[in-house]
């Protein structure tokens, strides 16, 4: 069929093309079907469908597509239906049962870089990848593809190196503190995090507090030539690109799948060009794995990987049973973390910092890694090197000044044991909800604060204290707390 | 976080949001994502980006969502992020690997129906079904659901019955013959049928090109009482509305999930209120299913389905090795269709239909349904009660008219057999590719003409007249053959 374009001024994120109603019913196809554009070659877009845009037999191009086809308003283009890509093919191919080899992933991951798929043909090669497994081959090419089809940072030290929790624990922000103290003792460590999915706040979120996150490469690599570290939001560097929109599907469902969190968290360290990794698994009852022996069994795939890509990276598998720190929410994380660097901060998180910290040290070959950490953090110099960080991202000397506008929410209430007895469980998925119906991450003053950790307690005693800027939520974040009782004392 | 309404006089097909860019990063959400809306309670609606249509801090309602939210222009409403629907946490249980009960697959079908369910969720059910399997029990419970979605038809006549084929097979345009047949003898056929997928041409497109299809409830209702049968496109009565939000998914890959589809055949059936069904699975080389055995094992889950709703079901295995009659494509079929009624068609075409008009008697109790079959055709009373059909649906008396005017495309091109020799394969596949790139079945004029099935054929023998209305698109279609060579001689 026939159509005159209307080329709009409009980034749609992905080749999109507007069609009428009318037009849509007589091609028959729908919101989010595939079409074929036949100019010089063929191009495939998605279909929205707005009457109010386009007229009929008009066919209207986002921005992206404008300007590959490069055709005038009013001009005519052939337009196909019922396209399958190539792309499409292969995902069809990975749900039949069968392997893709190395060509086939890249050209896949390519093809989601290049947001030619829809959500749902990524939902379905993620649900290949869940139920069909993939092999560690096909999982290191899938990490190949991811890092090949995205940008790539390169350092001049001697240990490039970076930690990566997979998380699921509230609290633990301990990548602030290990990235400043190993910074301080003469690591390199592009680190890059992400915002919080599901949980109270992520590191991004946490740094976000006092300093930017959102830095471009070239910023990056001047902050880390400069100062040795940076803290900055991975999502806008197009390190791994692929993985962002991947995510985007997989939480519809909030879905961990296990070859893809591989390739995930590989991808982006191996782009980021850290030589030595450091990847922390917590397991137990609440976390994201329960037991040891499912750790592990994820461990060793980690290590594949990095021998697939000759980096030294160790594993280690931390107690994932409980939140670590006493803050949950951003400004409430990031109190945390100024208090373990002025050594006056939770025990069990400085202690789990201290220990990433000298894991990763010892792993670029570093002697006596655990007094060099000790040494970094207790006089100081793992304090001044987290101020040059961020005076570095902000650009300014700012520090004291951001620290200091750092403000809980208006409205708290605390909450108190109701009985004398021993605090058997605390649920980490219990508190990071708790802290999003009191309004985190967006609100960065809210949150949750906790008076104690397992163990005992006696009836009265503070548990909780609940921050938010709203008092709708903070009656919401008390009767969640009744309902869903994260914290069970026996 | 508070945002402004606007509310947009737009029908979105689903409760839509539009949000500007810069919101959208606020919020750490894209394009697709859902998000909650909290009104008296809680609307869930996916996320579209319009940075022209919204500002900042705002957010656009489509028409759907306007209407239950009901407030004013410019009040705040709060909209929550990373939200599961319970819909969600079901598709997540499936793809887990627990099986869903009938209360839960109804829900799960209702938010389907509700548009409450992005496309990737769909994929992701999709693919549970495909990689986990369904029980019979689900599959039963799945289609229970969307009957109950979904309108429902009842007629009052002894015989309600209905014939469907699971597709795959070019030509084979027996429904309009059959139909005819079994209504000239009394049967009662509220046939609905789909328009093409990736075939030449579905039954309705075929039945368009004289008549009207999209026809209301209503109107369906006094034509079958009045005349005995219909012969509509079932996409816009909602009987089982599901199935064409499932349907749009799967087609994105050309995915045939099993329970999917005997759900989804199932549902249109029942929902049309029929109690006599034949079901014709063709099988062989070439067909959706190649082997007698795999046919009739997904015959005995039709037949499992069929006595769970107290049905009279029977399946009948044809021969799906080549395609069926001479023309591909709307007008082509249709002048297959007129020339057997009229006694001087096609002889697979109508010894096919024949044999499936007299199953279906047969199924009915009715005693001698093979001479009676053949009866109705030969005298005629079968072509003229499919012109009774064809002027109920348009609303006046027109057959002749209608037919007159059915024109094949102007230009067309002849191939010939390049050797003398036996064809002993016509790729039902590569016939129906072929008439897509002709044009069909936008270009109901356009397709492929068919001189010898499967047999002998001598050198400069005419094998095709391919039909366009496009010199391009007939080149196309000429190389497209000489690349494909979906008729092979030897």
């Amino acid at each position: 069929m026939k159509l005159k374009i209307k080329n709009f001024n409009w980034l749609a994120g992905k080749p999109v093309v507007i069609l009428n109603e009318k037009t849509a019913k007589k091609m028959n196809i729908f919101v989010d079907d595939r079409i074929a554009i036949m100019g010089d070659k063929k191009f495939y877009a998605v279909v929205d469908i707005f009457s109010k845009l386009v007229k009929e037999n008009e066919i209207g191009l986002s921005s992206e597509l404008g300007k590959i086809i490069k055709k005038k308003n009013k001009s005519f283009i052939e337009v196909g239906t019922s396209e399958m890509s190539n792309a499409s093919f292969l995902i069809k191919k990975k749900l039949n049962g069968t392997k893709l080899n190395g060509k086939e992933l890249e050209y896949l991951v390519a093809e989601i870089v290049n947001n030619n798929l829809t959500a749902a043909e990524i939902a379905f090669f993620t649900s290949a990848q869940k139920l069909n497994g993939m092999t560690m081959k096909e999982t290191i090419n899938l990490t190949r593809a991811m890092v090949k089809t995205g940008a790539k940072l390169k350092f001049e030290g001697k240990y490039i190196a970076d930690k990566h929790c997979i998380g699921g624990i509230a609290g633990n922000r301990t990548t602030p503190i290990s990235v400043a103290i190993c910074a301080a003792i003469g690591l390199t460590i592009p680190k890059t995090s992400s915002r919080a999915i599901t949980s109270a706040s992520g590191t991004a979120d946490v740094i976000e507090t006092i300093s930017s996150v959102e830095i471009p490469l070239a910023k990056i690599k001047s902050t880390v030539n400069k100062v040795g570290a940076c803290l900055a939001w991975g999502g806008s560097l197009g390190l791994a690109p692929s993985d962002d929109k991947i995510i985007q599907v997989e939480r519809l469902l909030n879905l961990d799948v296990e070859p893809q969190l591989l390739a995930s968290i590989m991808s982006k360290k191996i782009s980021a060009g850290s030589k030595y990794i450091l990847i922390d698994v917590p397991y137990g009852r609440g976390a994201k794995i329960a037991t040891k022996k499912r750790a592990e069994s994820l461990g060793k795939k980690f290590e594949a990987i990095g021998r697939a890509f000759k980096v030294k990276l160790k594993v280690v598998y931390t107690n994932g049973s409980q939140p670590v720190g006493n803050g949950y929410g951003p400004i409430l994380e990031m109190l945390d973390v100024i208090k373990v660097l002025e050594n006056n901060g939770p025990e069990d998180l400085k202690e789990k910092s201290l220990f990433l910290a000298t894991e990763l040290t010892k792993l670029c070959g570093i002697k006596n890694a655990r007094k060099k950490c000790e040494e970094a953090l207790s006089s100081g110099k793992a304090y001044d090197k987290f101020k040059e960080i961020i005076n570095s991202q902000n650009g300014k000397k700012n520090f004291n000044e951001k620290i200091d506008a750092l403000k809980l929410a208006k409205y708290k209430q605390i909450i108190r044991a109701p009985k004398t007895g021993k605090i058997t469980i605390i649920s980490n998925k219990g508190i990071n909800n708790l802290c999003r119906v009191l309004g985190t991450p967006e609100t960065i003053s809210a949150g949750a604060y906790m008076h104690k950790h397992i163990g005992k307690v006696k009836k009265g005693e503070k548990l909780l204290t609940l921050y938010s800027e709203s008092k709708t939520k903070l009656r919401a974040g008390v009767k969640f707390y009744k309902e869903f009782k994260p914290i069970e004392i026996k």
